[in-house]
């Protein structure tokens, strides 16, 4: 009789699931998230270690939590374009791929596709350009994720209702081709392209583009730890809801693309600042919920984990101290670019103007100074090699130098290294890794989220919970 | 009215879970195991990443996963005390303090107690000694983990019905006390000391404990990398589901615990060897669970990460090849013991003599030899530094060298450092890690596991099941 009751009310629940489905449907991506960056972000929110107890991010309130695999149909470490394939469209394909399979001869139908063909409006928002793998994937068909032209006009060309976020990254294909702006004019898009533009906007008569006139390398959106007044991830996520909000519902795919930069950088605090921003933006959706829990799911997910970040390492053994990351003022990328400027503005010529720039904007000092955290003899010497490499303007090509620098500004990853070090945050790789990540659902049919199972279930449950 | 028949499922789901309750459960814990060292194990199985796609370890298979967060009272970053204590009681303590709270004046009650209170036969399995302290959390209330022998007597006078695994670390407080083997006779105890005996026994009139001859460091049984024909840690869960099984119910309570001790020395082949074997228990209690369905939980957790470990490295970037840890052969422990017994022997005076006890152990070479996995003149120097160090038997105490080695044999632990880089895994730490574990769980009450939670929850909610 209870197994009876118990199969019975399971049953209901299952049917009951499959029957409604979400009107309202959201989906977040980390790139290069996964616990370790999610619980580095978490930590860093809390004065003090007891805080950890309130788990303040609101991703960690989700009421579904699962793991999930992340390889691609070719290597166990995967990319971003497969694992957005894998997400976006329920299938595996290989690495550097956009949503076709592995032989490049089939295209694979996209959940946002066909969210749009049953009638509901489509937002694709990103923090990196909008022809990254990531937003890619839900609208394009491509056999290299390189292709960003091709890419970008499959976006300019589609039925889908909202672009936003970074810009493109070669919009006139390096002046070969038509501006893709141009073309998306052409095809019925409505351009916002600055923040005064981004601010008026409250609705919209057809499809939107929304960019900003701020738009550092490759096309994304600035770091948010050297973020000013240009749209957070969270306001252009609230701004998308606003404008897509309709009976026939929407599907919203936001990516938070520079977790994944900050990572292979092995930079935490830019890391960390781009995981609250993320978070941030999950809170607008949590809000829309709140006010429509019965057709809403919002589902959070990472595409794989970059960095081998750790809250733990060797030379700190069991103390971490994570808030000691907010001593950096701005990301690495910002840095290099201070360093850059520095140097050609002849302001940078010897290791004492490089520790007044490092004291100034990492926190950290050498020995005599009365404020900030002390440089050890090693640490010192471990960046005045780096110093001596930029300075020189050559790095070795070396195992060991890639194993120090990965190819990074030598001085920047040096600095971010040593504090992170200093907070207890170990790196082991420049590259992604292959542990699996965290994926949280809230809503209708979050059920479907729970347990241990593969990247590619995600956007089969998507399909299932759309149809 | 759907969202009525919704809200009726669930209820009547939580009713009838919270109205049933397990008649059989099992508690498996993985010392120094989180999502690392589970994926490495699976991946190590795995002779190709394709077969990734399989989850072959008996956890993965398991309905329901959560996260779960391992803080203590006093660190962010945990010891294995306070850990097992809150999975134990469902209360946080200080680091090192065993099932008390942190002003060492209050015995917390343990969920073990409780369900041998109610009638419940109690086994507590280790692989490390009986009295440590993940083992010891379940029995005995002490102001400090190192306090052996007084945590062996609360085992050997305690009602439990079964105690096996590894030995106890002091059985007779180092000459000081009376040996806890003879006062365990005096409380109705029968001893289990050879395999012989072991093999032998199939059932028991009253309480029993289970050694074995074949006692290695600390009381511990030896790692299953290096194990010939001794009982496994499947082979005595299996005897104690057999042992126990009574109409009146059990908690079984079975730890690995050299996952742990192989990660703080770094060693993936080690903590791969122990994850596997640990899994084999966990199936055994899978066959279990499948005869009583309606009566048992499986709760499968870690207490906390240990050596920062990841499933990528800066030297290998994409490629990870976690099989090719295979070629170790056995232990570092087994391999200090080896380098240790060849020098006493005057067999070790060269670098030539270690070359070749590396080549038949780890399947490194040096340049020049058919067979194995090359070693770089970088890889050659990191070991011939190491082996100068051993040789010489004195290691510098700085920091450059804390991080190379970690306080372990120089020459081991560079190997297995050299050996696992070329597998594509990384360390960060000799130490534990903040970052979260994962729980799975299995049969009645299970969906009190699901979700992100802190480790007291898992003891607070089998308190919960058992009333």
């Amino acid at each position: 009789m209870k197994k009876t009751l118990l199969l019975f009310s399971l049953v209901l629940l299952l049917a009951l699931t499959v029957l409604a489905g979400p009107k309202y449907i959201f989906l977040f991506i980390g790139d290069g998230m996964a616990l370790p960056q999610i619980n580095a972000a978490q930590l860093f929110l809390s004065s003090s270690f007891e805080d950890a107890v309130v788990p303040k991010l609101s991703m960690l309130k989700f009421p579904v939590q699962g793991m999930t695999t992340t390889y691609s149909s070719n290597s166990f470490i995967t990319d971003s374009a497969s694992a957005g394939t894998a997400i976006a469209t329920g299938k595996k394909t290989n690495d550097g791929v956009v949503s076709m399979d592995p032989t490049l001869t089939e295209a694979y139908p996209t959940v946002a596709q066909f969210a749009k063909s049953k009638g509901m409006k489509v937002g694709i928002i990103s923090s990196v350009s909008l022809d990254h793998a990531t937003p890619a994937v839900f609208y394009a068909h491509q056999k290299s994720r390189n292709d960003y032209y091709e890419i970008g006009l499959q976006a300019v060309t589609s039925n889908f209702d909202l672009f936003g976020g970074g810009t493109f990254n070669r919009p006139d294909n390096r002046g070969k081709d038509r501006d893709l702006f141009e073309i998306a004019v052409e095809n019925g898009f409505t351009l916002i392209r600055t923040q005064a533009e981004f601010e008026a906007l409250n609705s919209v008569d057809g499809k939107v583009i929304i960019t900003n006139e701020v738009t550092p390398s490759s096309g994304a959106m600035v770091y948010d730890i050297d973020r000013k007044n240009e749209f957070s991830l969270a306001d252009i996520t609230a701004k998308a809801i606003e404008l897509l909000k309709n009976d026939s519902g929407f599907f919203i795919m936001v990516e938070s693309g520079k977790i994944d930069w900050a990572c292979h950088a092995n930079d935490a605090a830019a890391s960390v600042g781009d995981t609250i921003a993320f978070d941030r933006a999950i809170a607008e959706a949590i809000k829309f919920y709140n006010e429509h829990p019965e057709d809403t799911l919002i589902v959070v997910t990472g595409d794989h984990e970059t960095g081998g970040l750790t809250l733990g390492f060797a030379g700190t053994k069991y103390v971490a101290n994570v808030p000691a990351i907010g001593t950096q003022k701005m990301s690495y990328e910002a840095f290099d670019a201070l360093l850059s400027s520095q140097k050609s503005e002849g302001k940078l010529n010897s290791f004492e103007d490089l520790l007044s720039l490092v004291e100034d904007n990492f926190g950290l000092v050498a020995t005599g100074r009365p404020q900030g955290i002390p440089l050890d003899d090693a640490e010192l010497a471990r960046l005045q090699e780096a110093f001596g490499y930029y300075m020189s303007g050559s790095v070795p090509k070396d195992s060991r130098t890639y194993t120090l620098y990965g190819g990074y500004n030598p001085v920047s990853v040096t600095l971010t290294h040593i504090l992170n070090e200093k907070a207890g945050l170990g790196w082991t790789t420049y590259s992604h890794t292959g542990v699996p990540v965290a994926t949280f659902a809230m809503g209708v049919g979050q059920e479907l989220f729970a347990g241990f199972y593969d990247n590619t279930d995600i956007g089969k449950n998507l399909f299932k919970l759309l149809n």
